[in-house]
C-alpha cells in the first residue's frame, strides 16, 4: 500500500484537502506542536512517528482527552553519516533528529500498558540524497537490531519505516540505484517478518519538476559570462543552501542536443556561464562556471531536477510573486498554480 | 530628503500601495523584466539604476514608447572586496553587479543625445554588512573618480548612489560605526558638490525585529543539548544560509540578564545548547553549541536582529504558514500582518 509522511500540521490539511484518509499518513517531524499532534490524532493518522520523550508524553496526554488509542513509531538516530550534506544528514548523533537505541528501549517499557499510545514500530531517517549505501544498510542493521531486541523484551513491532534519501537523477554522478538500497534491506530484513515502510519522496518528485526561466540580460564580466534571468534563489534555493548541483540547459538548442545531466559536454563552443536570478544577492544563482552554448534575451533555460525541494521552499523575497506551475501529462498541459500577484504578496498586511 | 531603494515590481507595488510618490524611488536590481522597467516609468521613478548595456537599451526603448524622460544612474562594480560573506558580497568582479568603469563611460557617451534617457548618477553597492570601512572608502574614491572623469568629459553627475550595506548590531563585532562611514564619505568627496544617496536598510530595520518562539521540547543529545522551537529556518533562514549570528535568549530571564548579545554570557550554569526548529533538516537551526540557561516547554526564546532579511526571506517550506507580524510602540501593541492559514497556503493550487 501506498501512504504519505508528513511532517506539519499544513502538510496534514493538504491531504485531508485531497482526500487522503488519516490511516495512510506517518507524522513524522522534530518538532510538532500540541495542536499538530491533536489535529493529527483526530484525524486517526496511522503512525505518531516521536522524536522526543516529551513529545511522547504529549502525544499521550492528547491521546487520552481524545479517548483515541494511536500507533506510535519512535525514531531511532541510528548515528551513522551517509556522508551527503551537513544540512540534509539527519541520522548522526550531532543532529536533533530522533532517540538513541536506549531511550527507545526505556520508552517502550514505560509506555507497554499505556490506554491510549501504542508503540508498535521503529522510524529512521539517514539524510538525503545518500550515496553511501552500505552506510545506509549499516543503519538499516542498527533498527533491525533494536526491534529485535524489542520483541525479546516483550513488545509488539509491527512496521519499521526505513526512512527515505534514495537519490535522484541530477548529474552522472553514479549513484546508488533503488535496486541497491532494497537489496540489502531484503538482506538485513530477511526472515523478520517486519511490515516495511519507506520514504522515496525525492527520487519520485525532483525529476517530475523542471523550472523554466526567460533570460533577461547576457552580460560579459571581467572573467565570466553572466546570464540574468527571471527565476532565482526565490524560486530554487537549493544551489545557494546546499551548494546543489541543477543541470541548466536552453530550451531550444538543435545544434547543442547534451549528452545526459553532467557539466562537461562534447562541444567546443561552450561558454562558461553562472546563471543568475535578479535578487539583490550574490546567493541567487542557479549555476555558476557552466559550460553552455550561446544564448540571447528571451530565451527559455530549463534547470532540471526542480521538482522535489523547489517551490516547496520558494519565498517571495524581495516582494516577488512566486511563478505559476504546470502539469504536462502527455499531450495536456494543465495549470495547477497560479502565478501570484503584487496584492497576494500583501494580502496579510495591515 | 528620504527616498527608497526597491529591486522589483512587488516592491514598487509596495511602495504605490502606501503612497511614496515615484520621485522619492530609486529603482535598482540586476535583472529587472521589461514590464517591470516599464511599470517603473510609468510611476515617474527619481532613479532606475542600470546594471547592464542590454538593460539600458531596454530602459530607452520603454522610455521612448511611453514619451517619459528618465533619469539613469549606471552601477558601478568597484571590483572591491568588503570582506563579508561570499553570498553577500556585490562589489567584485565575480559577482554579477554593476558594469566597469569603462563600459560606463562608453554608455555615458553613447546616451549623451538621448531624448528619453538622461545619464546624471552613479550607483554603486559593495556587499553587506560591510566590516571592512577601508574597503567601502577605497571604493567610494573609485566612484568618485569616474563621476569626476565624466564631468571632465562633459556629462552632468547630479547624485552618487553609495549603497548600503553599514552593519547591524547582531553581537560585539567592533563593528564600524555610521560616523567612521560618514567621515569616509566626506574626506572622499569634499568639494565635489555630487548629491549623496545611501541605502541604510539593515541598519535601520535588523533591530527593528525581535523573533519570538516557543520551546517546544527538551532533548539532551549525546554531545550537546536540543531545544526544539516552533520557529525555524522557515522564519529566519539566515543562520542557514550564511551561517549569521542571532543573538538567542530567553523572554523571562531574571536570573540571568544578559550581558550584550556576545555568545560569552558571565554565567556558570548555562548549557551548550542547539535551538532547532521543526523543519526536516538540519539546516533548520537557529543557534548552535550555543550557552543558554534552561529552558522548559512552553517558555518563550527572543531572537533578535531579525527585522532585516527574517519575513522578507520566509517560506511556507513543509506547508508551514507564516507567522504573523505585531508592531509595538511604546505601549501600543498592534497586529500588522495576520498569522497564514493552512487554507491560504494552497489557495492558488488547483
Amino acid at each position: 500500500g501506498c501512504g504519505f509522511d508528513i511532517v506539519s500540521g499544513g502538510e496534514l490539511a493538504r491531504l485531508r484537502h485531497i482526500g487522503v484518509a488519516g490511516e495512510q499518513i506517518a507524522f513524522a517531524g522534530v518538532g510538532k506542536t500540541r495542536r499538530e499532534i491533536r489535529e493529527a490524532i483526530q484525524t486517526g493518522v496511522g503512525w505518531l512517528h516521536v522524536e522526543s520523550e516529551q513529545e511522547l508524553a504529549v502525544v499521550a496526554e492528547v491521546a487520552a482527552e481524545l479517548g483515541r488509542r494511536t500507533r506510535v513509531a519512535p525514531r531511532l538516530n541510528p548515528d551513522i553519516d551517509p556522508h551527503t550534506h551537513p544540512y540534509t544528514t539527519t541520522g548522526t548523533a550531532a543532529t536533533k533528529f530522533g532517540l538513541d537505541a536506549e531511550t527507545v528501549r526505556r520508552l517502550f517499557a514505560a509506555y507497554r500498558d499505556h490506554a491510549y499510545v501504542r508503540l508498535c514500530g521503529l522510524h529512521m531517517h539517514l539524510g538525503s540524497p545518500i550515496r553511501d549505501v552500505a552506510a545506509w544498510g549499516r543503519a538499516v542493521g542498527r533498527l533491525r537490531a533494536l526491534a529485535d531486541a524489542l520483541r525479546a523484551d516483550g513488545h509488539d513491532v509491527e512496521a519499521l519505516d526505513l526512512g527515505g534519501g534514495f537519490p535522484a537523477y541530477y548529474d552522472e554522478h553514479s549513484d546508488p540505484t533503488p535496486d541497491d538500497f532494497a537489496r540489502l534491506a531484503e538482506r538485513q530484513l530477511a526472515g523478520a517478518g517486519y511490515r516495511v515502510l519507506i520514504e522515496p519522496g525525492r527520487a519520485i518528485a525532483a525529476n517530475a519538476g523542471v523550472l523554466v526561466t526567460r533570460v533577461l540580460y547576457v552580460k560579459q564580466g571581467r572573467d565570466r559570462r553572466f546570464v540574468i534571468v527571471d527565476a532565482g534563489m526565490t524560486e530554487l534555493i537549493r544551489p545557494a543552501l546546499y551548494g546543489a548541483y541543477h543541470f541548466v540547459w536552453p530550451v531550444q538548442a538543435d545544434a547543442h542536443v547534451p549528452a545526459g545531466r553532467g557539466s562537461r559536454q562534447p562541444f567546443d563552443d561552450l561558454i562558461a556561464t553562472d546563471v543568475v536570478g535578479p535578487v539583490c544577492e550574490s546567493a541567487d544563482f542557479l549555476c555558476r562556471g557552466r559550460p553552455l552554448p550561446a544564448v540571447q534575451p528571451g530565451d527559455l533555460l530549463a534547470v532540471f531536477g526542480a521538482g522535489a525541494y523547489g517551490m516547496s521552499m520558494a519565498s517571495q523575497y524581495n516582494s516577488r510573486p512566486r511563478p505559476a506551475e504546470v502539469l504536462v501529462e502527455g499531450e495536456q498541459v494543465r495549470l495547477i498554480r497560479r502565478r501570484e500577484t503584487y496584492e497576494e504578496i500583501m494580502t496579510n498586511e495591515k
